[in-house]
């Protein structure tokens, strides 16, 4: 029986951890996290100013290669901006896929837009562009370089590539509908920090992007997220909006804009700092485990282990293990069997267009996602079990 | 000269501080902080779940006597949230006082409302319920039993006194406006904690009330905020909607509505629980520092050091020295020569219906808050200090 095939290859290949719970992802804390921490705390400056947020800002910067970089108090805060940014107006179309995370389509109500859901593929489990650009071709009218979406009369504002599990997007493809159809690109990055497509952090590519540093990412702020962007004025922007709009002033409390009170604290950014100085490690280790699960599945033939797609170097956040066309009544089985045996592993979100918010949003033809929502395992991802 | 006077008599009440620059308010770290966010990083569960972050809702809910209590990211998500709760809708009208902190008035246009400004008495800085009674009577008409602003037309769905500076507001006019209008209350209690009105803790009132522990307030998270309700059900809605509204489920993603990614992160919960042991203690020193305040001052006759209101007990959270008539032109000279000499005093925040965002908001006549935003003066208020 596969799934118990499935169970007893883990057992084989962590048999130090026969007896205990393996987490789907949990934070390495192996550095100066403690040290930093404290040493904020010591300061009393733990909140929305400090030398931690700063500093970790300027580092995560480096470490992405992008210019600019705004820390912000989780993912989530940091697509709202963006896509604020990017000049998502009320009643707009942004173009998402239906395979993510919610926060991906909820962002998208907060600017007061429609998500309007697109297609994966089965390479890179992110946007499908070849279909997209296709289906953009019959649905789009130019109206004076104005994206408009035919079957609605709304503008088509920006496009959201949501880098899946760490792998990335074909973002070639995406640069040509972003060209083609003057849609502006705002890069989910909030899975793939250390994920490169063509030698190019994700997230450095579109207008802005967006990271997140919760729980189960890669490296983690308590809760944490941020912006990147290479425009000076954005970031001024970024800055500006996340930090209720104030104007700085000696003493005077004054704001120009509604803004948010979205700033990541200085005690979450000594953790992000910490965390930040291990990633590299980190991330070897993660590659490391996929070459376990390689090997160590490599017999099976009703499934593979998603490899990241070619010109890509890719974070290997989740681990994820694909079923063939053919045999998805195994998948609750699978998730059954090994959730039982303390192996921790889960489906695929429900596709966000399912969900009762989003059931009338616009979509194109949704059956890769469709077949792929069937066929997705998360598996144990943690680093350290590299 | 008056600034000069002050300034002296702040070195005679702090003698040791005379080359130290002493801050508006600063955090009190005296307690378990270290050991709890320690403990916190060595369970590694710092972020979304954990053990602290329940603790700590305990633990205020017992402090507050609320029965329910829902950590949230920041106090203006807090405020956000319960004014979704309080059943604000979008183009709804929400009265609010002009004389607070951004917070309050984004909050309600997050909600897709309109705040609504009002004016504040004397006596306690907050809102002055009978000239908001005489008002409301004016423009407010009862159509079954909902009020319509009869001059915009719009519905008037929620009230949200804001505790100034921690002094309570007469919250039994509050009632009486709450009763006689079916108007719904939202506590703003984000600079309250530990402020009691006849006994009953400030948050406690309302259908909904809010909390914040941003780093300047009476005890901090580094950033953080709480909802506060006596209703369960409302509780469980809060919780949900602050949880990206996921249904609970051994492994599915499904989400029911727009939902929000504002939980608190256990780390900053960490810190809060030890914050909260901690916080009799600081009351009791902050409380001293006002005594220390009202002796100091005792003699001058152009401002008085604001007191807390009959029938009340302040948390004494920000210090406040209120000019008297006729002394307004002293204002800007005591913020230089204060600030000047090392001692942080700040004014009141520009008033809500004179920043851009709100300029065309509806108002009733606000003239007192308009001459206490001249005649406001925050001064040095660190429990440390008492």
């Amino acid at each position: 029986m596969l799934p118990e095939r499935i169970v007893n290859t883990f057992k084989h290949i962590f048999p130090n951890k026969k007896d205990t719970f393996i987490p789907l992802h949990e934070p390495s804390f192996q550095g100066n996290e403690w040290k930093y921490v404290k040493e904020c705390i010591d300061s009393t400056f733990v909140s929305s100013v400090g030398k931690f947020v700063d500093d970790f800002e300027k580092e995560l910067a480096k470490f992405t290669g992008s210019k600019f970089a705004i820390a912000t108090v989780n993912g989530t805060s940091a697509l709202h901006i963006s896509l604020l940014l990017a000049g998502v107006k009320e009643n707009d179309e942004v173009l998402i896929p239906t395979l993510s995370f919610i926060a991906t389509a909820n962002s998208v109500t907060y600017a007061g837009a429609i998500p309007h859901f697109l297609d994966s593929e089965e390479s890179t489990l992110g946007l499908d562009t070849e279909a997209i650009y296709s289906y953009l071709k019959e649905i789009v009218v130019l109206q004076s370089e104005i994206p408009i979406n035919k079957k609605t009369g709304k503008r088509i504002s920006a496009i959201v590539p949501m880098h899946t599990f760490g792998h990335p997007v074909n973002m070639d493809g995406i640069f040509k509908i972003s060209k083609d159809f003057h849609i502006t690109i705002v890069e989910d990055s909030a899975e793939s920090l250390g994920s490169l497509y063509l030698n190019k952090h994700t997230g450095t590519m579109g207008k802005l992007g967006v990271l997140s540093f919760n729980g189960n990412k890669t490296i983690t702020t308590g809760g944490g997220g941020a912006i990147l962007t290479q425009d000076e004025e954005l970031a001024k922007k970024a800055k500006h909006l996340t930090t209720t709009a104030k104007l700085s002033h000696k003493w005077e409390y004054t704001h120009d804009q509604i803004g948010y009170n979205y700033r990541m604290p200085n005690l979450n950014a000594a953790m992000g700092l910490a965390q930040l100085e291990n990633l590299p490690a980190l991330l070897e280790k993660k590659r490391n485990l996929f070459s376990i699960y390689s090997q160590a599945f490599s017999s099976f033939i009703e499934f593979k282990i998603q490899k990241e797609p070619e010109n890509s170097k890719s974070n290997y956040w989740l681990q994820t293990l694909v079923l063939e066309r053919g045999f998805e009544e195994q998948r609750n089985l699978i998730l059954e069997a090994t959730n039982a045996s303390g192996i921790m592993t889960r489906p695929s979100w429900t596709l966000l267009h399912k969900l009762k918010p989003f059931e009338n949003s616009p979509c194109m033809d949704l059956s890769t996602a469709e077949s792929l929502e069937k066929r997705i395992i998360n598996i144990p991802s943690s680093s350290n079990l590299g």
